[in-house]
């Protein structure tokens, strides 16, 4: 098989060893003869699948008992939504860095009052903002952490008087962080986790039950923590390939080894979008995003031709979101030093 | 590989020919030397898939351009309370016919008025309430098609003059109705459509945008009826692996044929447990599903036995849902007549 450079935004690359994985379970899923997505979500061996993708994301993020891991559908879109429902009575603090940060404050805007008090607008979001201070008359504070569109990430999180609430659908295991400074994080899986399908969500537990709203059943954390992820049927095929995923990470050494891979390769890249006089990067040098770097031809008339160079040497998904332009190349933990070199080439090939 | 007779309830036996094609597409999905699971679903290679399974579903249902066929995420459980929150205006009418109807019902109750026009309760729901009226007060009639944990169906559908809905998940294309009936009909995919992850939506565009409520974005049909379900990333495999089964139901000779298929089964089954002293079936004769068959053994004390024998046997997913005891033959369009006879093999053996 031709090796594809796959700098898709997402879905995105995943390891190889993780795709064999789930062919193998898709023939015969740990020895019941049956494939994975004939048997039941209630055997004792697609609930012992389950279990483990819950407890190696509290390993992997180094969290203890106070917190509870959720297999969710829907994606960070009805993660929007869920974290309004479960957590705003009174008032909640934004920042808006991008396309789906805005979604994200729309959706808590329509059931009460939301303060968007950091906003990277005005720079087309090219940069995030830092100037703000979360005060306690907030119910929680909701930040992204990276900006797949636009290319910034969050280098550094705030210390929040009240639940610090991040949508990571983009970054997650991407690198290590203090993950007990967040209170929820949620993540739809197919950037950086897994395939399309499943949504992590990872919570404190005491942040919740404590909104006057009747949440609906299937919107209501507490509903799928008391089931262990289980109230209904769940995406079977996703979590496994998570699951897969995830050990896979733990396999090569955890979040610091994805961070030196991540840093190494954003590296290869960053270096020739600034060296090499034909392009330029969008986004603010300290905001860079180590996983999607965005960057754009000087000269945008040669666009097209930069993409058939790209396509002639295998390189797949480059082309930027259509709400931007240009070009992003999303370095997702998969995706190899060598993918990225072959990018390089190509760019300093086209000079 | 050891064959298996796969009577599970959902997630459920898949066609041996569906399933390689999934792990065909794992490996290379539509000649983009990529895997299924790392494409963008913005490719145009997915785009035709979500194109064709969204296509391939009118067609089967001999539905036309009044209707839009949607795949969501969250199940019928997540139906539950779209339905009432796209739908429900001033009151509505349900009938309850077990567990997951009774969902359907809470969820419902929790955003307006509702009236259970028709219930099975007083009968633990071994039957099919069938004398009640459909009013014009209503914003709308709901029923369940198929009850999975009582073994119970409906074989005719009311003239409603206000719009129908039903949840079909348990029985949806498994055999012809006159669908053109319905206004909105729903199903989770892992019965009888797909694996789990997918949940399939068929709407007549014209009974929507009619309720006063403001409707959060990803619970509107609306939006993804305006994005053909692409308003975020869908669950990519799981809609893959749909479509590869539906066209296998065409391949057969499409509802007609699933029809002949399951009726032939249910007989086979229905006959052993009424002829054999040992057995007897719950649900009322007329009523009966042919796709779960629940009976009971008339001495209690012999279910280990049996269970052990069906093991023995090969025969998977037999035990009754929790809720009710007893036994539970489900017998989904791809379980073969071989494999209900393997199971009357056994229960005449154990006579």
């Amino acid at each position: 098989m031709t090796k594809v450079h796959n700098f898709s935004a997402g879905p995105a690359v995943l390891p190889r060893e993780v795709i064999d994985e789930c062919i193998e379970a898709l023939g015969n899923f740990a020895n019941t003869n049956l494939s994975l997505i004939e048997v039941s979500h209630r055997s004792k061996e697609f609930v012992a699948v389950m279990d483990d993708a819950r407890s190696v994301v509290k390993e992997l993020m180094n969290l203890g008992d106070d917190y509870e891991v959720l297999y969710l559908q829907g994606g960070a879109s009805t993660q929007f939504l869920m974290v309004a429902m479960n957590l705003l009575e009174n008032k909640a603090a934004y920042t808006d860095t991008g396309t789906w940060a805005s979604k994200a404050i729309k959706e808590a805007k329509a059931l009460g009052n939301v303060d968007v008090i950091g906003s990277s607008e005005d720079k087309n979001y090219n940069y995030i903002p830092k100037d703000y201070n979360i005060t306690t008359d907030y119910d929680y504070f909701h930040c992204t952490s990276n900006n797949t569109i636009y290319g910034t990430q969050m280098k550094s999180f705030p210390n929040s008087p009240i639940p610090l609430v991040c949508d990571m659908s983009s970054d997650i295991f991407s690198r290590p962080l203090d993950f007990s400074k967040f209170d929820l994080i949620y993540a739809g899986a197919q950037k950086n986790m897994g395939p399309a399908g499943a949504t992590l969500v990872v919570v404190k537990k005491d942040i919740l039950g404590k909104v006057s709203r009747k949440i609906p059943t299937m919107l209501n954390y507490n509903t799928h923590i008391s089931k262990e992820s289980m109230f209904n049927t769940p995406p079977v095929f996703s979590v496994f390939a998570s699951l897969a995923n995830l050990n896979w990470i733990k396999r090569q050494g955890g979040l610091e080894a994805m961070e030196a891979r991540n840093t190494e390769k954003a590296g290869i890249l960053y270096s020739e979008i600034d060296s090499n006089e034909l392009f330029e990067g969008t986004t603010a040098i300290e905001d860079r995003s180590i996983m999607n770097a965005t960057f754009v031809l000087k000269d945008e008339s040669l666009n097209d031709k930069f993409l058939a160079a790209c396509a002639e040497a295998k390189i797949n998904g480059l082309k930027g979101h259509r709400s931007v332009g240009g070009f992003r190349a999303s370095m997702y933990n998969a995706l190899e030093a060598d993918d990225v070199r072959a990018l390089v080439n190509v760019m300093q090939t086209f000079k």
